[in-house]
């Protein structure tokens, strides 16, 4: 149980993970800040914060407990705003999607701090932002990837295992650095190519009639391409490397796929499909939460 | 009502559209052929046939309706084997993903039948292929485009147009060229854009442990991917020109994406990732049908 969380953020990721902690009875109270004044309010009046905090170091102040969700790009100088108030038990968390970046602002910044912060990303979202849209539930049964450094106090990492737990959430631990190249590959690139296969059908003064028929398929295909501009950008650009890395990945096998449709060779082309749909078939899905099932095989064309 | 069905090819769709035919009272007789004698005796367990014929030809002797429901590329031969019996008065259709190369086959292969076959693209489907899956609902609600050609019989056109609205389905026309454009667009490219996807994941050493971390948004992103090779082999080669311009125009999104990323222009990079979000979100989805909502705004992370 917490005496305060000090939430600085008040967005869906920040305000979903105040309303789940309050629902799970482990907080008392809940101070927050935004640097949208209309946000706070609604956070508010939302029930998602009991009091607004005037900024994020007055936030932070008393609390036992801190999460910081605001844009990755935006991580650095909010701890340098809230570190001189961090009690010297308090556990800091983030909530960012890129772990690198945030891991080198947390050095750059926090300093005595450091062993306090549990650099965490949650597995979990949905393309309407805004506080809206916080939702208790948003983190049950969802993946939540812990990357400790190796300053970071051990009991302090144990807090945080525990608190994602008694939200419904599986805890993994990795390093910052396997976490980036990981979610290059299974999240960041698959966002940005479905920004660009957006982007190509926009460019084509057809786009409208192609829209018109485009089924479901598509729509499933192209649903991350709705995401939040500035969150997405700040994610591309934090790890930039290992997206590009694994665009050239992409790449290479795309251009394979076209070299077989280019002969065309029927029996290559088939042998590549085969590989991509087998591959996909024997992916369990998203370690699925209860009562939602793995994955869903449905209207293909 | 139609006295008899002749079904070419007892599959997913062809196995669907019997069902569906049956149920809406509107056939009394469905006689139908598979290559693969398992196939065709389970379809005639499961009740989507009545009759095995032992042939595509005999399967057609006597049908006033004819659906001809195989991989398109072996349309040509199928009609080449069955034009002997074609009634003057019975209306052929197929159910084909690209249109030109059916056309074209058509041309060759139905001679004096030609007015009396009118092209048919269902857009539903499901990964899960074969007559086990064949659903007499799989076709409410979707769109069905036609492609009729100028020698197509306009009571024929009007028949094809009644038979799929009584189906639950929405009727709309177009020349096969607008046809496989857009679908080469909407459908062809993002399945030859997941298939990649998941083929460069396979390539890499760490492709488990990756795939292990893989959330909601990877899921729908991929799932066209596991889609039946061989099906796929045959509409990226029969529309081969278009997807692979539709490559090109995708390819250039996504150069202006990495341009903006590697610079880095933050601002640049936002308002392309924009574009694509806002363009997203304004499509209202695949004309719903009734009772699943247009679109789903899940986990996009």
């Amino acid at each position: 149980m917490f005496e305060q969380l000090g939430l600085i953020g008040c967005g869906l990721m920040g305000g979903s993970f105040a309303l789940a902690l309050k629902r799970a009875g482990l907080v008392k109270r809940v101070v927050g800040y935004s640097k949208s004044p209309s946000t706070l309010q609604r956070a508010r009046e939302r029930g998602v914060i009991d009091v607004e905090a005037p900024s994020a170091l007055l936030a932070v102040s008393g609390a036992d407990l801190v999460l910081v969700a605001v844009p990755v790009a935006a991580t650095e100088d909010t701890f340098k705003a809230i570190r001189h108030l961090i009690g010297p038990h308090t556990l800091v968390m983030d909530v960012g999607s890129t772990k690198g970046d945030v891991v080198a602002a947390a050095r750059r910044a926090l300093k005595d701090h450091l062993p306090g912060f549990v650099p965490a990303h949650p597995i979990a979202g949905k393309e309407t932002a805004g506080v809206e849209h916080a939702d208790a539930a948003l983190y049950r049964g969802c993946q939540v990837v812990l990357t400790p450094l190796p300053e970071t106090d051990p009991a302090q990492l144990r807090q945080a295992t525990a608190v994602w737990t008694a939200l419904g959430a599986r805890v993994r631990e990795m390093s910052p650095q396997d976490h980036d190249a990981a979610y290059a590959t299974v999240s960041h690139l698959p966002h940005l190519l479905a920004f660009a296969a957006m982007n190509a059908i926009q460019a084509q003064p057809e786009a409208a009639r192609f829209l018109a028929l485009a089924g479901p398929g598509f729509r499933d295909f192209t649903r991350i391409a709705a995401s939040d501009p500035s969150v997405w950008r700040d994610i591309l650009l934090a790890n930039q490397a290992e997206v590009l890395a694994q665009s050239q990945h992409f790449r290479a096998a795309l251009d394979a796929l076209e070299a077989t449709m280019r002969e065309p060779d029927p029996l290559a082309l088939q042998r590549l499909i085969r590989q991509a749909s087998e591959a996909r078939s024997r992916w369990p899905g998203p370690a699925a939460p209860a009562g939602r099932p793995a994955d869903t095989a449905q209207d293909a064309t």
